[in-house]
């Protein structure tokens, strides 16, 4: 039988129709008057998902290269920096710090394990000379929400920077009322946008830190960007990626339509439906069970099923593709993601084809159940009675 | 009256329906059979178009980064790197290599003079401690093209690093057969594709330069980008661009079946006829009159005119946007670019709009008369005729 194309991976994510539509609009230029006008309302709204009135820089890149220029502009070799590493995208930045000469000192959780703030301060008083301290906001190795409102309060003497690519927009993030310093995103998570655009929000204290940083850079450059950002209209000082910019300006008008507080909520509630489902159908969830979790929900793959063939079987059975677990997780766990372009039949649907794939792979489960559970998540909530 | 949009600037260029039509379709994830498919086959093509056999790798970047990422996996700080300067993208080159630690030896030309190959191979005689040699094939700020094939003797025992991103699918640039060891691309000129890509590929000779190359790097680094290529499908190592990617596609197999030979012997045509209709008009030619100036025309504005608004007028009121001069040479020339998706009545129209913009601002011209040198060209060659 047919089965449509089901895209519920933590990324990249489903775009709505009128951002695909946009994506056929002919090409132009980007010192346009139209363009200039795009560009400053993207910039604008960008702030307001943000939560800041920080500058925001857009660059042709994922997050990993954005995240790789905070790094440039906000030290000299040899720096300390504190990085939180509960997960495969934690790993990652302690990894690129000392690829880039950072002296990193790492705070290691389990996976699936949250961040411990009281640590994180203790660390950061038995080394004073500590400059800036890393956090991910939503880990999506593992699905897992760290207390970023409590991370930052515990790194306001450093520079505080956080990984918000698969949380912006999707897990809560006051970006100035927390005093987050540098928050860097992407276009292809909870922003509706095709993956290609890498983003940063630098805070005054940030910018302290970025003139005294020695570290070569020149295309991610902030003081380049924000001498492009200060044009009229505004600018980046290379050729922007026009088409996702005007792309991510129709998501971005989207959310904010819906509400920003509106869009957390409901992906609060996929997250729950999410979970419900997961042990409804009689799964184990992987990392806490919490509210906060609202971008990527992680299960165990029961010990009986391959996870690999589990994962698989849903994508090519039933055209419903969520992803496996990475790094030392893979074949371990699952992931749905859920952050972004989501509702409740996205879930719904999900938890019936995991439900549809167990049976067919000879795991006992009972039909619906997961679904039932699923569905009343939504129906206490009111959005889905 | 009603104009239609023409973009004719050096880049972001128009590209084809189908490519456009492309961007439209639902985002698919970067890790599935069939994003494998495209991307092995984008990569056997852009290897056909770079007629290379040497790895490329594809990044989420501009051609700047691209080029900053040949830079980071090339050298150590301190190394010695001659550069070729006759515009402004060989000036940025010069610039990014000091910023990256590099002790460069600038060749400078007045913008619109070539490159003096000899000059290239004495330079390098005269200090055996340089270690590679950066030239641009097209030098988008002038519409000069350089001899590649010259440059690449010239330096044949160092490593040659080209920067073909407005040239790659316009000018001629045979990139083994010369021996060009990197080659560094964007996906918005020639290739007919929306900006947003950046490429590189790298030779044997270049390889082993990375083995020495002590530059920090991550989001660039060849050594990940190769290890992800080895996979099955090859893969990216951070998210690439997926709706980029899968419009490229269509872009490569468009170029691929006009053949590449016919695309680059178009451009010669495109090139020649925007000559003639400047001249036509009885303006000035801006840099050599020659038939290596494939891809981008740049010309004088008459002293009479103020540039930018020779510019202005011709967008505001025929809807045709050509570029004005870079740097030192605003306001001073303005560009046709006609690299990529371009046929002979794109030139036809922008040297009749060219010349009713010339009238409304009181120069002297003689309608028509551009147009039918322009149109002259095509019908020599039998393409228009």
């Amino acid at each position: 039988m047919m089965s449509k194309y089901r895209l519920m991976s933590p990324g990249p994510t489903p775009i709505p129709p009128e951002v695909s539509a946009t994506g056929a609009l002919p090409i132009i230029h980007h010192r346009t008057p139209e363009f200039g006008e795009v560009f400053t309302r993207v910039g604008e709204n960008l702030k307001r998902v943000f939560m800041t009135r920080n500058d925001i820089f857009v660059y042709a890149a994922s997050g990993t290269g954005a995240f790789e220029g905070a790094l440039q502009n906000l030290f000299s070799p040899g720096d300390k920096v504190l990085v939180v590493n509960n997960g495969n995208f934690g790993e990652r930045w302690a990894k690129m710090g000392r690829a880039f000469g950072l002296e990193v000192t790492e705070l290691v959780y389990e996976w699936g394990q949250k961040a411990d703030n009281a640590e994180v301060a203790d660390a950061l008083s038995a080394d004073p000379g500590i400059k800036a301290a890393v956090c991910v906001l939503s880990e999506t190795s593992t699905g897992t929400v760290n207390d970023i409102e409590g991370f930052a309060k515990a790194t306001e003497n450093v520079v505080t920077i956080v990984d918000a690519v698969s949380g912006l927009g999707a897990c809560e993030l006051r970006t100035d009322e927390w005093g987050v310093d540098v928050v860097v995103a992407g276009s292809q998570k909870a922003l509706m946008t095709p993956p290609g655009l890498g983003f940063v929000s630098v805070s005054e204290r940030a910018w302290r830190a970025h003139q005294e940083a020695a570290m070569p850079r020149f295309y991610f450059d902030w003081t380049q960007a924000k001498k492009a950002s200060q044009k009229n209209p505004p600018q980046t000082p290379w050729t922007p990626p026009v088409s996702l910019v005007m792309q991510l300006d129709v998501a971005l008008g989207q959310i904010l339509d819906e509400g920003l507080e509106n869009v957390l909520e409901r992906h609060v509630l996929l997250g729950r439906a999410a979970r419900a489902g997961v042990k409804g159908m009689g799964l184990r969830l992987f990392g806490p069970d919490e509210d906060m979790n609202t971008a990527v929900t992680a299960a165990w793959v029961p010990d009986e099923i391959d996870g690999k063939r589990f994962v698989n079987t849903l994508f090519q059975e039933h055209g419903v593709q969520v992803a496996g677990g990475q790094g030392k997780m893979s074949g371990k766990i699952f992931r749905i993601g859920h952050c972004g372009y989501f509702d409740a039949y996205d879930i719904i649907a999900t938890i019936a084809a995991a439900e549809l794939t167990l049976e067919s792979l000879g795991y006992p489960v009972e039909l619906g159940k997961g679904v039932a559970a699923a569905q009343r998540v939504f129906s206490k909530s009111g959005v889905a009675a």
